[in-house]
């Protein structure tokens, strides 16, 4: 089932509604606001793996409310009429965690937030909760990681908002924001916060080719919030510098290396060298489970390559020749010494980032 | 009226066709080669003015025989019987030539081009000509215009040829071939003249947003002669160089300042700091005659600003939010400390730009 949104609602990327999952389709936007009432785990299943929800911890939050959705299901269907089967109950819903953990396979925040699922299901079955209680549990905790993530992506606007003033001309790149989170997002948390507290930012989006996540996401919820933002193709980033017009950069990122290497979205490495040539800082804002200890510099992370069709016909029509040969990485990664600053639910990250990084996760 | 041409022949971007102007319809490449039949100096106009004609040179060109075109409507529409009143002719060639300056504000090679029409008009008026001498005398002025372009162009490639070797990686942006030139192009001359020489180049095309001269044109013209290249996005030219695969860029001009401030496709500022960046030589290819000395610095070029349908809706379909505001420079401006030569036909100008570009116009 599907309900049209109005344009004045603030735009969420998912929202619980009593008995269903209320799900924005990502891949539809921006042409149709098209809210998804999804009321199994399979629904949410497909959600996920078609992209109809798309970001990390967006994808994390979607798969708790399926464990929701598919327990409520367990025990109108399947149990005792009394409600006291409650072994029978968690064995069906770790059945639903391990379907659901095949909707895909790259988002750690998948895997995460359905061991928490389990985590909350097992320890109050074996503590002699009675249905009920559980299914009021297993909802607590999704809504519990959906806070968090609202919490987490609004201290990095916190820590980030002392980096911007009133006037100032931002750049981002791709989409960090509420789309790709509960609320706020990563990157964008700071330009919501300003916007809420009455300091005008003049946003600038990188369209973000092959995919048009800037074009798309970032333009169209920025804009729905009543933020003050200009679409821009990717190669105009450089021009917009030289005039002048901006005074920091801030993406979001995939995967942060222990030295402080940034992988992000193809291009962010061209616009880092840009904001470096201009004496622009950029900054890049992540929750801390997006840095990752284990892989030391940015040269270990696997750049995943994308289809050639992204490129030659993305939109609906084909604009290159047949048979060209094509480059398509999905990411690329820039080498700590353009960052200004790292910037995360626990404060601002800098120079000489190895230490720095390390030292954050000991705190 | 149009014609389909075969896919075997050379491709060339305008021919004379006895009473009109045959034009490739740049817009719609790579799918469909259609050839436009242009008999009015208005049908010119609209050519340059929606690009279904582009690339500096090209545009000159296209405009001198839109003077040839208007000069003859002149003739047969406007003046009496006995086709005597040479002033009342030289008139109105000059409204055409004014008329047609209009139909884009940034190439030099336009006005240039206009300029040598004019004086040939206005001294053969002043000698006595009839009117049939003086429209055979523009026909034979705009073909001098297309044969010196294609002579120039080909002196370029010569003279940029020593500076590439077999097996090197060439990146370029947008389109500065033989689609924008009478033959050969300005940045792709080189490419060509190694391509028959034996010599390998591998080249890197940006698809240049948001019109994608690189991907429909780039592409595709060195495609068909059998040169290796590789088409990118704008965004990945940066990894692209960091990775070690380009060992140059070479692009075309719409006009250089007398400082050597280059102005050109919108992206090719990024480029060339990115160039910079990395140590990679960057150079910039062009006929004396998009060299504008009454031009002193970058800053005094006029900036084309396009409609933001070309980034919002430029596909096919719609890929931005309804309403979004944009920012659509055609062109930027690389100032001269980013530009390691420039190549023109009567060789290769290094800095001091300043002398040394004033110098080449007096030898």
């Amino acid at each position: 089932m599907t309900t049209t949104q109005s344009m004045n609602e603030p735009l969420s990327s998912l929202t619980w509604g009593e008995d269903r999952l209320i799900l924005l389709d990502q891949r539809l936007l921006p042409e149709s606001i098209i809210l998804l009432d999804l009321y199994t785990a399979e629904e949410v299943w497909d959600a996920i793996h078609t992209m109809k929800v798309r970001g990390a911890p967006a994808i994390g939050i979607a798969a708790a409310y399926g464990v929701v959705l598919g327990a409520r299901r367990i025990s109108h269907d399947q149990l005792d009429k009394d409600h006291t089967d409650n072994q029978q109950w968690l064995n069906q819903v770790l059945e639903i965690c391990k379907y659901l953990a095949t909707s895909r396979p790259t988002a750690v925040n998948l895997f995460w937030a359905l061991d928490r699922m389990k985590d909350t299901a097992t320890s109050l079955t074996q503590v002699g909760h009675n249905i009920l209680e559980l299914n009021q549990a297993l909802l607590a905790e999704a809504q519990a990681i959906q806070l968090e993530d609202e919490e987490v992506c609004r201290l990095i606007g916190e820590h980030a908002l002392p980096l911007f003033h009133d006037g100032m001309g931002v750049l981002t790149h791709c989409n960090a924001g509420g789309l790709a989170t509960a609320k706020y997002g990563t990157a964008l948390a700071p330009m919501y916060l300003a916007h809420e507290r009455g300091i005008q930012l003049k946003v600038f989006a990188d369209e973000t080719r092959p995919v048009l996540q800037g074009a798309r996401l970032t333009a169209f919820e920025l804009q729905q919030a009543g933020i003050d933002v200009t679409l821009i193709c990717d190669n105009m980033a450089g021009m917009v510098m030289s005039k002048g017009w901006i005074q920091a950069v801030i993406v979001g990122t995939d995967r942060v290396a222990a030295n402080g290497d940034v992988c992000n979205k193809i291009g962010t490495y061209s616009v880092a060298v840009l904001a470096k040539a201009h004496g622009i800082p950029f900054y890049v804002a992540c929750p801390l489970s997006t840095i990752d200890l284990n892989t030391e510099t940015g040269q270990e992370i696997p750049i995943e390559e994308r289809p050639a069709e992204e490129i030659t016909e993305g939109f609906g029509k084909r604009t290159a020749p047949q048979d060209i040969k094509v480059f398509n990485p999905a990411f690329d990664v820039t080498p700590n010494e353009y960052v200004t600053a790292i910037i995360t639910e626990k404060g601002i990250i800098q120079a000489p980032f190895k230490e720095n990084l390390a030292a954050i996760f000991s705190k």
